[in-house]
């Protein structure tokens, strides 16, 4: 059997888990993880949020659900809790399991264990990664592995796995900077234009996890907006008003968020730092901001309009991964 | 072994193969079938062209190929050589394949003979089938195969099936009627956007096979398009120019391609009759034929263009399917 044909559609199942929560992990990087059983596929996880169990370890505890019908009474997302639990079980249940992780398991102890030695205490048959961690000090996950005599494939839809990594990989060198964009199918902007409650929350959660917002001065004059995250009720984002005028109506919710830090400025900097940078703005904006723009995130929602009023700018991209967000279309995108 | 998860992924994988050959397989349905074989996913293969192999023929074909290590040495497209060649192998090769198909195997002869007769004399250990076949005199598919004792399981991503087969039962009704767009992604149309060979050459395929392309006058007028196949080197389309007045230059290409019929008319008939039309046009012709449009075709180009030209219309949509044809995204809609 050749199995390449079958690795690569796991792993692309995987890979497209991950997606999901691209950006929302930071600073960790998107993973995502599928667990089969006797060539089943019987769980499909991702990472979530930093600080939450990983991508594996999820994977691994819905597997268990799966294999033992019994239900879960903890907070699976409480990495100390699942790796307890998952080393309390017995040696032997996922050996006829095979792992796919889209990044080498971790093999330090960071804000949760190490996933390579808990893989490697429970020795599942095979474990397949579709590129190695990039961070020296976390890439000994695979020799681990290798040391229990777990079979370890390597290199399985590598080049989509590094997509998927980009912007972890940018921000830890220096800012990532996501541009977000929301239009009509065919390119309208400027109404708002999220019409599934999916994409609303997936704003939010981004805004939420970001480093800093950066706006434009005219979002501000004219729409006033709070750009807070009441959909999923976390922290509001720090805010960069970018505007040579700082002439702004201090009594707009913007500015009396508690905990909130509100700049004005007409200089940008720190995108030298590493960090997590949003942009959500208008085409003076995007023409403005251009060649600091890693990555763009375009939610189209399901509608043609009458207008002449997409963004004005011209631009190269390359398309990484389309997915619905609800109704509407959510696509990912480089600057070429 | 709950078994949903696993099989709703594997039938989406069958589902994402049929799109690529979404309206390029009229008058046929489009189809995808996968094997799995001991819970290894071996072949996913798609219905490709009228009269030629289905989906689960050439998954079968496949299949053999990576059990047997052996190469085939005909045209596996040739429906009857494939059949008569599956037919000839020992009854018990594929006992250990589970047949993914997302629609019921034919259980009638018609261009090609009945997959489900096939099947059922190679008694699969299992077919998974996402939605019956919708044709009277098609649907004893698994029936044929339980009497044969093969496990049968059916309703497996139904839905996104039916969305996978609505041009097919359009077609059988009335016409199923394609308005293709080309535009950056932002919504610039009017350049021909169209970057990638793999796009190029699938509008060329749609053109191939349709029972007849609607342009509007304007476009003969302006662009003087010779509307051909080149890329594929089929049989060039039908033509029927919607035009007010019949003033074009005759001795532009478009209208010497031998074997071609050319219409100009101001009154839209034959969408009554079962048959397949695409619609090539620009704001005027998507505004004069919007009610009568099924679906939309997006090909989306990889940048964001300064521009005021997008498709000045008011069209709600539902997305069905999106993805990349080559650089370029494809985008499949339903009029709502």
């Amino acid at each position: 059997m050749s199995g390449i044909k079958n690795n690569q559609l796991l792993m692309n199942i995987a890979i497209a888990k991950a997606w999901q929560y691209q950006g929302l992990t930071y600073p960790n990087p998107a993973v995502g993880a599928l667990v089969s059983y006797n060539g089943e596929i019987i769980a499909v996880e991702a990472h979530q949020k930093a600080g939450t169990s990983h991508a594996e370890v999820l994977a691994l505890l819905e597997a268990y659900k799966i294999i033992s019908k019994q239900e879960l009474l903890f907070d699976t997302f409480d990495a100390n809790k699942a790796h307890k639990f998952l080393y309390s079980l017995p040696q032997n249940i996922f050996s006829n399991c095979t792992i796919f992780v889209t990044l080498e398991p971790c093999s330090h102890r960071g804000k949760t264990p190490s996933c390579a030695s808990l893989l490697a205490h429970l020795k599942p048959k095979k474990v397949v990664i579709a590129t190695l961690d990039p961070i020296k000090g976390h890439d000994a996950g695979v020799e681990r592995l290798q040391q229990q005599g777990i079979e370890v494939e390597i290199a399985v839809c590598e080049k989509e796995a590094l997509e998927l990594l980009e912007p972890f990989l940018i921000w830890q060198e220096r800012a990532f900077v996501l541009f977000k964009i929301a239009q009509t199918s065919n390119g309208k902007i400027g109404g708002g234009y999220l019409s599934s409650k999916d994409s609303l929350t997936h704003v939010h959660q981004l805004r939420a996890v970001c480093s800093r917002m950066i706006i434009g001065g005219n979002t501000v004059r004219v729409d006033r907006p709070t750009l807070d995250c009441r959909f999923t009720g976390e922290n509001a984002p720090h805010i960069t008003i970018y505007s040579k005028e700082d002439n702004f109506d201090r009594d707009i919710p913007l500015f009396s968020i508690i905990g909130r830090e509100v700049k004005v400025t007409n200089i940008l900097e720190d995108f030298e730092k590493p960090s997590f940078i949003l942009i959500e703005g208008g085409e003076g904006m995007l023409n403005a901001l251009k060649d600091k723009i890693d990555w763009l995130l375009q939610y189209q929602t399901p509608k043609l309009s009458l207008h002449n009023s997409s963004y004005g700018v011209e631009l190269n991209i390359e398309f990484l991964h389309q997915a619905k967000k609800g109704i509407d279309l959510m696509l990912w995108s480089k600057m070429v």
